[in-house]
């Protein structure tokens, strides 16, 4: 067969140094036979949401956007080895939204019981797809804690306009897919959320930190004071970002993001 | 009459949850009786400005971004519960600018006199405005405190360029609306201002801090030490905010804004 | 009471011509008695598209583009002087998407049923309100002919995503709320299109004119003829504009337009 | 002296083609004493107009443009040889808005009396700086005829925003400057206009062509009529063109400009 | 194996329509042994652009752009059936931009020689890359006809700069590899060349056709002389799309496009 | 000679206060014999970056943007008096990117040897121009120290690619023209960086502070303590400043910028 000089795969024409390696590489596509550490897999679904949202290009763009980072940490020295098991995304729907939600749900339980990831990494899509990720894994017995970053609490009343992206704590706390007291929530910013959903969130339990409180008592204070509590009780910890905890200088994208939260650690 | 199921007034037919208050909510139109704590006004003035400028857009962008905000301050506990009464926005003349700014302290002079507000809320405008809302309050027989939050001096000769948003608080005090000494400048910013008028504040006994004063001093402490002077001294204390303070990353749209501004608060 | 100088109304400072009607002044909202010639409603539904759409916006932005208009033909010589009743929008659940197209059929048959308009102007919203629109006025038992202006059948099967953007022409004949041959679809662009719904809509008796026929026998020859022959056998015309049917230099943001589309006649 | 290698004056550090001349290079700076062709002037001002406006900015952005063009034309064989004396741009004061337009006169009629250049090119701003540039050469008694290339009548009465973009030739006309029967509008658009200024510019005497007199008639056809019925009669005849003529694909930027207008020539 | 429910490949979980098939379906990667009637290649050099040119990005874009095309003709009845071989992109060196234009000439000498395809298709990349794909050509012992599209004769003179993306012509006329009558410009547009490339062009016996040509003779016209002229002459005819040709409103991303080009054709 | 009244030179007819001198007049266009504290050049080139870059405009913007900043700089009292002698920049060729490189070499070798300014400041293009930059001055016989802002190491072997932006300081340590202990790498960030590269500094016996340096330390102590160290040793202090040290919110259009940079000093 005749060579091509210098002919590369479609898209393979770029600038390439042979001593580093981009974290997009570390991914895998999954063909039902791989076991490791971390597997991934996309929920782009964000018809849910109450804002004109566009989250449901996320898992594209977050795995295209892997490829402007090293795998290399110069801070701790450590180099990751890991590959991440890439399960794909859930098939969507574009009228069934709530299908969708329930068929996320049904994905979900197939994927843990695959248990080819010792951790599972999920990308939104808005914030209803956390409700299928939990409910998911608590269907399989296990009690979970939830650690979730968000300006708001989205404990919403799922009365008014169903299973948004408003409601997905409010709705696993209804099916005691969770209990209050294990969902903590950091970073709830004022003039975000309403009093009646501070005061449902008090109502149960929920462990609740305003940016005040970060302020205050520092992410790491917090952070260390709610794992050890919940090590002690939960059989697994969820992290649950919601995007619009950060700083709208530092989202622009974002829908519902303001000002007054999160931004980079300053020097 | 035939119903229309279904049917909202236009601009209507989007999510409302019950239970969540938008800050928009709170503006009641005025129809010349409402008494209250809390009234607002337009002076969608922008053409004074030097640079090219968008702000006289502000009072509508204004009003409308209320809608993204609840009236719930989870931090303090507290439910706003306050009116605020709309007054509406001052008639612009597109080719009589000056006549504007005339016609501006004519408006809030009868503006204050309704006494239907407490406190009134004015949104430019560019800074030129400020001008009119003071002296208007200040030939009331008032003597005015005015704490400017700001990147520039505005202390500016008013023979090059005339009543420009460069110039409302030298106009102020030229026409002693206000004393130096009752004006306090928060932010003012290296290589943003001319020496010739960091000068006439010194002279004028303007309070000044720079951006490097409040990095070192800290803005409580600065404004705890000013209020607490000015309350002895002044009947009224007027709260001037110019956008350019902030820092060009969280906003972007500003046209004089920089580099070296106030960021939101770090954690 | 005392008056303010110079106040308008929130939004009301802006520069006004006592000579010049805005085409927007000619909107009067709804109370349940008005009679007249046009009517106006609001479908802000978009989330059945299977583009990322922001066709729900639209309803507004077109109202507030009316503004940007006067009243006056200078071409005709006509002054546009009868009311249009604005309606106003329908309600949209955010989760519930195939519910609000059920809810748009009862809200429009409901708002023919007041007879309130000769004539009714929808506003979408993406494509699938169509069938809403159409299969509410032909439930009344009329026979309707229309005029789709397309780069697309829209004849899609709804099976593979239900009732999508893609389906309401294909939806309304199966449900035999049109007639195939009384349904034109003009403007139907090449590489936009399956054969598989090329070969439903000649099955069904559509008339179909693509881009090449515009161009060969003119826009007004097969308006003419399309609507003296619908005229004699239908009951009443609905008009279809997808503005996919333009040309994507002239409608940037519509998500399905590409090139090859219509352009403003040329001179 | 010890020369530097490669060193080019700041910004001339690009491509240079030894054969090609750039437009921007028939621009001659005016130094008091040129005699030419062609001379050119910005009148930088666009704070009279009734829209939010950058028109001000248009003359260093036309100015920087000619850099895009050759000065060859290989369809008529025609090398550009002459220069174009380029007299600066006239001082804007930022709040004297309405003295910035009569000194706009005074500085137009200095221009004209250098009798510098043969033919005269004006940059505005906004439409209002017409006024200023045919009242100065009225003001020399001669008899002007004007070619308008708009999208509106700009006959607006004054009394309503003063002089704004909407009233130079309704100035004009009133001022005894221009006779109505001089004036020729071309490109009026329907819905764009008010009656009143319809009905004024027919009773004045004004040729109006509408877009649909374009395109019935050609440009060429009533160019060439109109071109030579004035040229037995005034003295001048003056070009004013307004961005706004043109199709809102092809001047995405100009404030009121709409759909229905000129586009190039389509082949 | 475990299944996982509603799962799809990374990127695949968006609508599918059973009877539409994409455009992009049609691209089958090279493996080496593949025969077909089309090839495609990706040339993504775009650093030797006179102008800042993201163009290296289009061969990617262009195959993405794919996906939103369907295969079927409704106007001639066609659907695309032949796959195209997508050879990939050859490899583009960072630094070594005229090593990069040497081993396209060779990468595409042996892409040739494969012979897998009867047509290939070349996506650019600047126009630079028209000297690497017709001088491969050439070498092969064929005489190349070639029919260009472009708003320039780009065939400046490489002294100034080397072989930038202005001079793929002159090169290929210089190096013998075409001739200059077999090479047909189609489009050179008024204020964008030079008078010395006009001439160049004539001195060669370059058949040069302006938009006023083709304006006046009509691009079908055109297009069939020339092609009759060159079939009887040479062995193979080369078409070169240079972007610029078309209207700046049509391609607004192009750097060197302007007014006065190419439109789609109008109804 | 005829006065115009009014009249500016091209582009100066804006906002003039008299007591405001702005940044951009204390550059002085360098004739040959100016001797003074600082000189500036323009160094043009961003074609050998690996990544899509218009670093190339740099120089021309931050020009233009010195007109936005004045003189004086409050905290400190001080007038800035000093002018800048503006040397240009240096000639850029389309097609020879290396060439371009060594040009810069010698451009910079004739601009330090005019010992013309005491200080030289030096505007890329990419970080490429360093190499260029520190290579002309080291040839001198100086030993220089060398201070790098920068989120990489920028030690990236030459092989793959040739000496892109990547490489500056593997080439000058390479070259001999620097000693790895006399470069102080600070902002260096994780996951931005390949470990062969950090190795490769430590073996070099490169200083580098990562980000968690930079927080733990500051940046005050760190520069401190590395100036006294290098002031010792060398002869020069070089301070290399590449932009994508800032976090994106604060340099959004810098291509290889990301999160977790050095954001302005927060209050």
């Amino acid at each position: 067969m005749k060579q091509i000089r210098h002919l590369k795969e479609a898209g393979g024409a770029g600038f390439v140094d042979r001593y580093t390696r981009k974290a997009d590489t570390l991914l895998q596509p999954w063909t039902g036979r791989e076991k490791g550490k971390y597997g991934l897999v996309g929920l782009p679904l964000s018809k849910p949401s109450i804002s004109h949202s566009g989250a449901s290009l996320a898992p594209g763009a977050i795995r295209k956007a892997l490829a402007g980072y090293s795998t290399y940490s110069g801070e701790t020295g450590i180099e990751l080895e890991d590959t991440i098991i890439d399960f794909g995304d859930f098939y969507m729907d574009p009228t069934d939204v709530t299908g969708n939600q329930e068929r996320l749900v049904e994905g979900m339980k197939d994927a843990y019981e695959t248990e080819a990831a010792e951790h599972m990494i999920m990308l939104g899509g808005d914030h209803s797809i956390s409700h299928a990720t939990i409910k998911a894994r608590s269907d399989q017995g296990l009690r979970i804690g939830v650690i979730q970053f968000d300006a708001h609490h989205d404990l919403r009343n799922t009365e008014d306009g169903g299973p948004t992206n408003g409601t997905p704590f409010r709705r696993l706390i209804e099916e005691e897919a969770i209990a209050g007291h294990d969902l903590v929530q950091i970073g709830i910013r004022d003039f975000s959320n309403a009093k009646a959903y501070s005061d449902y969130a008090a109502e149960k339990g929920v462990h609740v930190y305003t940016m005040g409180d970060v302020k205050e008592k520092s992410i790491r204070t917090i952070l260390k004071k709610e794992l050890e509590r919940l090590a002690h009780v939960v059989d697994e910890i969820y992290l649950s970002i919601d995007m619009d905890v950060v700083d709208q200088a530092f989202a622009p994208g974002c829908p519902a993001v303001g000002p007054g939260g999160w931004i980079v650690i300053p020097y």
